[in-house]
C-alpha cells in the first residue's frame, strides 16, 4: 500500500568538527520519503524553491517516490544550516531561511486523498491538520513533531493529537509536553490526550511503543561512529510507516516489526551526511541488520 | 555454586524531594548480595562496626547469606547520607563517615577461599586486588567500580582489570575512563585493558554487554515510579553473579540471562528505600518480570 508523507523538503548545510557540507538534500520528508521508499511506494507532499537542484529531484525519483505533491515554485526552497558539538549530540541552528517554505500550504492531488496510510513528518501542526482535512478515510494517521511546535502552535497540536492514530516524538518532547521525569508516566498522558499509539524516540538509546496491548522496547542498532544525526528521527517513522504500509494491517505486532525496520534505516541515515548513506542502502543491507538486531536482544 | 561478594557494608541516609530515611542497610556489598541470594548462596565479606543493627545481620541471615568474612569491629559503620533531586537522577552526598571502613583489610575465611564465582563490587580497588590475591583458582571474576576510584586511583584499577573475567561501570564513567562519547568506542577501549566482558550500565536504558560472540543489548524493567535509585547497579551485578553462579557455566547465553535477571532485581531495588524493596521479593515475582522483559521486548 502506498504512504503519504508531507514534511519540509530543504536544503540542509550541515557542520560537524571534521566536515562541512553546504545544501544537501534535507528536511523530514526527504529523510521520511526515501526510508519509507525501500518498503512501499511514497507520495511525497511538500514545496521547493526554483533553485531546488534537478539532481535532487532525480533523487527522489530514483527511489520511486511519487512527486506529483511537491510544489515547484519562484523562490528560494526552505535552507537549515546546523552545527553539531564533538559528541554530535548537541546541535545548534545557525540560519533558517524559510523561503518557499514560509507561504506553504499543502495542496493533495486527487490520486493523493485515499492513500491508507498517512505520515505527517515535522512541520507545523496548522499544516498536518491541512493535509488531513484533504484525506478521504485513511486507515492510519501518524505524525511526528519538533520541540519548536510545543512552543509555538501547542493548541494546534493537541487538536491534532486527537486525530491521530499514532504520534512520535522524542524523550524532551515528552518531558515538555507533560513535564514529567518519567517516560512512562509521560507516555500514559500523552494517550490521554489522543492517540493509541505513542511512540517516544530516545535516540542511541532507542524507542518505546506504548499502545493498547502494552509496551514495546525497540533497540537502536549499535552505531561506532556517528557522522551525521540530521534526519535520523524522521528516518525512523518514515522507515517505520514504508513497512507498516507494506504489512497492509497495522496490528502491534507488524508496528514492532516496523519500528525495527524504521531503527535500522535511521542507524544508516547517521553514517552520512545527509542522506548520503541512505540513499546507497539495499534492502538486503536493511535485512541484515534486522537480522543482528535479533541476535543482539536474545535472552 | 556459591558466589562470593566485596564490597562495602554501611549504613545509608537518603533523602528525596519526598521523604528521609535515615540509617538503611546500604553499601554496594549488602545490595549485590541480597540481590544475588535469590539464585545462588552468598559469601558476604565486609565490615561493619558494632553500632550496626542486629535486625540487619538478621536480614542477612534470612537470605541466607554466608557471614563468615563479615568482620564486627569497634567503632563506627561506614555512614553515607545523600540526597536526590526531584527527577531521581542527580544525587549529591551530604556525609560520608568511613567509621572502620576506613581501615578495613578484607580476610577470607579458608571456606571462601574456592569459591567459583566472585564478584569485587564498588569498593578500593586496593581491597579488590586483595581479596583476588587470596582466592584459589576463581572460574569467572567481575568487578564493578564508581567514578571515585577512577579518579583517586586508576593506576590500581588499570591493574586490576588484568586480572578480570569481566567489569561492569556506568556510562559516564566509561567515557571517563576512555574519553570516548560512544559507548560502543569505549567498550572497544575497555577490552584493550583486560577483561573479555564488558558490560556498561545505562540506568533506565538498560545495558550492553559486549564479549567475544559481540553485543547484547539488555533491557532496563520499565518503572513508572523510582523511589529510590541507591544500590540499583549493585543489585544488577548481585542478580547478575547469583543467578550465572546458578548456571555453573559462565557462558555468552548465560550471561546474557544472568543480566536480564539482575536488570529485573535492580527493578525491584528502585521501587522501595535501601534494600525495602527487594528484601521483600520473591523468586515468582522476579520470574513474572523476566517473562515480561521477553514480552516487551519480542518482535
Amino acid at each position: 500500500m502506498s504512504v503519504l508523507i508531507v514534511g519540509s523538503t530543504a536544503l540542509d548545510s550541515i557542520k560537524t568538527p571534521s566536515a562541512e557540507n553546504p545544501r544537501l538534500l534535507g528536511g523530514s520528508a526527504s529523510h521520511a520519503a526515501v526510508a519509507a521508499s525501500f518498503f512501499s511506494p511514497v507520495r511525497l507532499v511538500g514545496v521547493v524553491g526554483d533553485d531546488f537542484p534537478k539532481s535532487y529531484l532525480q533523487l527522489y525519483k530514483r527511489h520511486r517516490i511519487d512527486l506529483d505533491g511537491l510544489q515547484i515554485l519562484p523562490g528560494k526552497t526552505f535552507h537549515w544550516s546546523g552545527e553539531y558539538e564533538m559528541n554530535m549530540n548537541n546541535r545548534r541552528t545557525l540560519l533558517t531561511e524559510l523561503g518557499v517554505f514560509e507561504t506553504f500550504t499543502p495542496s493533495l492531488p486527487n490520486s493523493h486523498q485515499r492513500s491508507a496510510f498517512v505520515l505527517l513528518a515535522n512541520i507545523a501542526p496548522a499544516l498536518q491538520h491541512h493535509v488531513l482535512n484533504q484525506m478521504q478515510r485513511p486507515k492510519f494517521v501518524v505524525a511526528d513533531t519538533m520541540d519548536l511546535w510545543l512552543n509555538i502552535a501547542l493548541p494546534d497540536l493537541l487538536k491534532l493529537l486527537k486525530r491521530l492514530d499514532g504520534f512520535v516524538l522524542n524523550d524532551s518532547e515528552a518531558h515538555q509536553l507533560t513535564k514529567e521525569d518519567n517516560v512512562f508516566g509521560a507516555l500514559r498522558k500523552i494517550h490521554k490526550l489522543g492517540p493509541r499509539y505513542v511512540i517516544i524516540k530516545k535516540g542511541s538509546h532507542g524507542s518505546i511503543l506504548s499502545g493498547p496491548d502494552g509496551f514495546f522496547l525497540c533497540p537502536a542498532y549499535p552505531l561506532h561512529k556517528v557522522v551525521d544525526p540530521t534526519g535520523a528521527g524522521d528516518s525512523f517513522v518514515g522507515g517505520m510507516m514504508g513497512y507498516l504500509a507494506s504489512e497492509k494491517n497495522p496490528i502491534e505486532r507488524n508496528i514492532r516489526r516496523a519500528m525495527i525496520y524504521g531503527s535500522v534505516v535511521a542507524s544508516f541515515c547517521c553514517e552520512g551526511f545527509g542522506l548520503k548513506r541512505t540513499t546507497r542502502v539495499t534492502r538486503t543491507d536493511i535485512e541484515r541488520r534486522v537480522t543482528e538486531l535479533q541476535k543482539l536482544t536474545k535472552f
